[in-house]
């Protein structure tokens, strides 16, 4: 069903920003229902083109005119809402089409999330709008607000009371009830918006179009993107890097990031789960910031809101205060929890301090004592020691209740003011729960007040992740042709390793023999010592049917061994395809790692690094990333590793040969690519780092084919 | 200076909340001073008692008839407040000594944390108030509030708009501004204060007495405790035991888990600074409830005291319910991630769902859809079913932002007061940020609401901790009497390890030889293969110096050794007193633990065990307990090592003789009190943990003595 070629994220979406006309279609006079509350929020809030009802009783509605069917209209709509039954959305799209609309939403439910006679509706719109060039919104889906230009494809609640104030912040949601509440509380917090965008089922437009809609709007600064599940990988890093190269910067707040939760927004939205650590990575390769909670995205939103363009922390250096010790040290602590530094204050900056303040803690945090807000001058005084000290990034003042108190509100109004119009580069950030009216005026100096000091932190540490977005790696996505691999590289160890070999993945010197003689002639050529191993398709498990045997250190030694691995091989695995037996090279010394592929169903081949050994599965220590990765992302994969230091020379242990090993890892992820469509996975296991110069070496390998390698 | 029996925590604190009669010295008329507060409070909140004014000059003071000393006072003051300078508070302490005062408040500042002349005063005042008898609070504090007794000896600016309702929550804070920032929160949440004391610099009354006077009383139900450091372990120990016993939770806000926090903590309180790791695991062992930030603190508190006494979670089944597919997945990660368990409904609970609300989704999340807010009987049909689920222990719902609509409120209050009503025994939480006034009724129908998704996880999971007091190890603190070890023991290896299996901890049969002759001998009695170790209280590092040698498998080979490492030793180490060769079985199979003893400044003895190997120090793989632990907790430390599944039998690992393990861990902890006088530090490592039933067994040890063993 799906055939027709999709459109570029992004694509036509300008429409649902800027209709110079609307058509809704089940208008009514009812502002309650579906098909009347479109009309009355285009009415309330001052849109300035054209509404037509269209409803088959024709006549007047909510004082406009309407009209018995789109040939009708007395001008062309190039945008249309439909809010009929399910049942009646495929001849209202085809009249949409024949009617010239470009942007068409779907506020209707009862599609693919109510079953298969909705998801076969579904499909049947989709080619409709696909056939038509139609962008297409839902259905089942909360439809959009665009504030400025008063363009409202909506029936959300959050409308009822008031329009948002307009501004810079877009929103793209999947679900529409986690958009409004973003949306309602961006303007609880008297920030702006520029659009909001409910995606729904997202049969044609998806949470990447809306990202790339954002990216390219100019009234939006920064991108909020609420979602739960991705249908297709490469909208999503296409729509990430153009808004990184646009330099939007995305905040995300996926949802679903245990396996319970993925269950939840697997069965919820009918979509594939992918790995969440998978997404999570290609969050971080496009420099999107995850956030975990939507307090965190508000938070963040918030202050980079108040921040951008242009003033995001330069780095990650935090001075904080307060006036109070014990405050100081819960903020020295969510400094520090949250990946932060506290800043090393400078001998003339403490001085400073000590000038106005004699009591004041100087040292980071700086305990500015009571008397900090005795007068505006000395807390003035206080702040902007810190200001003119080039050793710190972002300088955090805890208010604690103390603007709840009107005398103390005017002495930090007063000495604030002053600093901003001093300073007006430096970042100054608040602490303190309000109250509303004295937060609003703090956040009208450009000076980001949050609501708990571990909201501080984290929203810091975000605004710094913020401000350096990432670089993609080079090569990515995979640009090169997808080719057909050898049916015999799925054979056993010594046929997948010769075509690992290909792909410059570095092996062992050795070679598969059928005979006792020419075990020991390619031992000998090889040099001793050597391991022997069993050949087979059908032994998965080697060692533990006799069929390996290492650290054979002479050509008589090598013989008997062939003989005693066929002989233990016939015994245990009587039907087993036997190729013959591998000679290799004896290797030892290194740490070991495991490398692989798995095929994620959304990003496909996804390429993973793991401490290697029996500590691997209890720690859980692996990095993943979609395929392929740069030799810069594969060595950051490896540094994150938490045994990274045993490999780092920890504990006496010698220097890996990490650049090696990253090196391995990806071509690994590039050979996962070039031959996605037939390779489903790939255990590289282990993977011997040898000492720094030295190398890398996959010792075992195993390719497993997809099912339709044939 | 401070040899003078200690007070038993709590003793004589009641004064401090019910005194008679208030004697206010360095009294004044100006209410801005720290002399005329309190009594400005004192009158204003309805003291019942007697309040005298105390000031040289005498006359009348804020309408009472000043006295110029405490000998004049026409009646006894049980209870007095110093508000004169530093250099004035020995005498006045003196008078009030003479005049049978009981509890003295110090708000005076100038002492400790002003340098040594400060300190000075500080223990002058001490030993003055222990001779007496006299209970003293501070210096340098914010004093105390009581408030159902309107006892006031506080200049805490948080009195001045208005007095704290009344009610079950005690808060004792180092800190004057930390505690001050609860009780205004408490106050502002709605909920209700028993008293409220700031120990500042913790002269005599610390954080113990606190506890444990707020332990002793009827009126207080929970415990909150602001703290940075811990200056007596005994102390805190036994106030954290009686609030157990007493059935009073406690929750602590332990500030400084960090080793930057704690480092600023040290400076800001001039107290030792304990490892975090310790005093967390005590406040476990004890049943106390740490939190990590003043919103978590007073998010809990909040739903405790609206469900105590009695009505904890029994277990930490939750059932999560939203509106929206895009909360409940989230509400399931946060859920997940709090470690507490998603409930699986029960047929019965998703059938009685379905009959009122077709559409909903009922796995655990449970979709409610926005049907579930059109009309009351809706929401109570839905949620009665859940009450009536014996499967899940609590129920939260999610609510958005819907209590700002008029008409969604009146639905879920309805709905609620009807649930409350039928199940009174049922637990349900609400999730939602307001307004005020709706949140204030759904908590006076006894259901907590928490603000956001992550606090309603964070404060159920503490719930439920709340909900099991553990049961303190047997045996602890140690009972036994302190002796003194022999000198010998930290000769050697050997003597270590002979004083340690006087301990029964499990060592080695071995022997120390001092010829070729006598090793071969010993060696064939112990049986091959034998270890030899050189033994030297000069070397360190055995190893390095070529000291050892393994797997020796005949007599000749055994002599062979000894003459090779004593020649290595003499070569290598020239100057080390050589006392011989140890003699040791060969004992291989079995993981690596290490475990040990290091001394807390403030808790003494601290027992340790951890991964062995490489892995240890890169992990941080270690358990801290103060010791000595029971074999119970020995073995729960054991388990909650990141790499126990190793021990457990993960990956074809046999399992270890875990319960060999935690006993020998418990003996060790026992051993470092009995001669905690002497050992400084103890390590046993390796100690190799058998398969199952084989045992564990110490293969190397050191203890180091205390600089004080000559």
């Amino acid at each position: 069903m799906d055939t027709l070629v999709k459109q570029q994220p992004g694509a036509g979406m300008d429409v649902f920003f800027s209709a110079n006309a609307v058509a809704v279609i089940g208008a009514s006079d009812d502002v309650t229902k579906i098909g009347g509350r479109p009309i009355q929020f285009l009415l309330k809030y001052g849109y300035k083109g054209q509404v037509y009802p269209i409803n088959p009783r024709g006549g007047m509605i909510q004082g406009l005119q309407a009209y018995t069917s789109i040939g009708e209209l007395p001008g062309r709509a190039d945008m249309a809402v439909l809010a009929v039954p399910a049942s009646a959305t495929v001849q209202a799209l085809k009249d949409c089409a024949a009617g010239g609309v470009r942007a068409v939403v779907v506020l209707s439910s009862g599609f693919a999330e109510a079953g298969e006679e909705g998801a076969r509706l579904q499909a049947e719109l989709l080619a409709i709008a696909r056939k038509n060039g139609i962008r297409l919104l839902g259905p089942n889906c909360l439809g959009t607000i665009s504030v400025a230009q008063g363009v409202i494809a909506s029936f959300s609640i959050i409308l009822e009371q008031s329009m948002p104030p307009a501004g810079h912040v877009g929103i793209v949601s999947q679900s529409g009830n986690v958009g409004s509440y973003a949306v309602q509380n961006i303007a609880r917090r008297g920030l702006g918006l520029s659009h909001f965008i409910a995606t729904g089922n997202e049969a044609d437009i998806d949470v990447a179009d809306g990202i790339a809609a954002l990216a390219n709007d100019p009234q939006t600064h920064l991108i909020l993107c609420c979602m739960e599940t991705c249908r297709d990988a490469d909208r999503l890093t296409y729509a990430l890097e153009l808004a990184r190269k646009n330099n939007k910067p995305v905040v995300v707040l996926k949802i679903g990031s245990t396996e319970q939760g993925q269950a939840a927004a697997a069965s919820h939205t009918g979509a594939l789960a992918s790995s969440d650590a998978v997404i999570d990575a290609v969050f971080r390769r496009y420099g999107a910031l995850r956030v975990h909670s939507i307090e965190a995205l508000l938070d963040i939103a918030h202050a980079a809101s108040l921040l951008l363009p242009g003033k995001l922390p330069k780095g990650d250096r935090i001075t904080v205060v307060a006036a109070s010790g014990g405050f100081g040290i819960m903020m020295a602590d969510a400094t520090v929890k949250a990946g932060l530094t506290l800043a090393t204050l400078t001998e003339q900056a403490k001085a400073k301090i000590k000038a106005v303040l004699p009591l004041a803690g100087t040292n980071n945090p700086v305990d500015a004592t009571a008397q900090v807000s005795s007068r505006p001058d000395v807390l003035y005084g206080m702040l902007s020691a810190l200001m003119e000290d080039p050793s710190s990034d972002v300088t955090q003042v805890f208010l604690s209740l103390s603007l709840y108190n009107t005398r103390l509100r005017g002495v930090y109004m007063e000495a604030l003011q002053k600093i901003r119009a001093n300073y007006p580069e430096r970042l100054l950030v608040v602490t303190s729960q309000g109250p509303a009216d004295a937060v609003k005026e703090i956040n009208e100096l450009g000076i980001p007040v949050f609501p708990s000091i571990d909201a501080t932190a984290q929203g810091l540490a975000g605004l710094v992740q913020m401000g350096h977005l990432s670089n993609v790696g080079e090569g990515i996505p995979y640009q090169g042709v997808i080719e057909s691999l050898d049916r015999n590289a799925f054979r056993n160890e010594y046929t997948a390793k010769r075509a690992l070999a290909t792909a410059g993945i570095p092996v062992l010197d050795e070679v598969v023999v059928t005979s006792a003689d020419q075990a020991g002639q390619e031992a000998s050529r090889i040099g001793f010592p050597v391991v022997l191993k069993i050949v087979s398709e059908d032994i998965q498990h080697k060692t533990e049917i006799g069929g390996v045997m290492l650290n054979l250190g002479n050509e008589a030694s090598v013989r008997s061994a062939y003989e005693q691995i066929m002989q233990s091989a016939r015994k245990h695995a009587p039907n087993a395809r036997l190729d013959g037996v591998l000679v290799t090279p004896m290797v030892q010394g290194g740490a070991e790692l495991i490398m692989g592929i798995s095929k994620d169903p959304v990003f496909g081949p996804v390429v993973m690094v793991g401490t290697g050994g029996i500590y691997a599965e209890v720690l859980q220590d692996v990095a993943l990333q979609a395929a392929p990765v740069s030799e810069s992302e594969a060595l950051d994969m490896i540094r994150s590793l938490k045994l990274f230091p045993i490999l780092d020379g920890a504990r006496g242990q010698p220097k890996a040969d990490v650049k090696a090993a990253a090196s391995t890892l990806a071509k690994l992820s590039h050979f996962a690519c070039r031959y996605a469509n037939d390779v489903a996975e790939i255990d590289m296991n282990p993977v011997l780092v040898r000492p720094e110069g030295q190398g890398a070496i996959v010792l075992d390998a195993l390719l497993i084919p997809t099912n339709n390698v044939v």
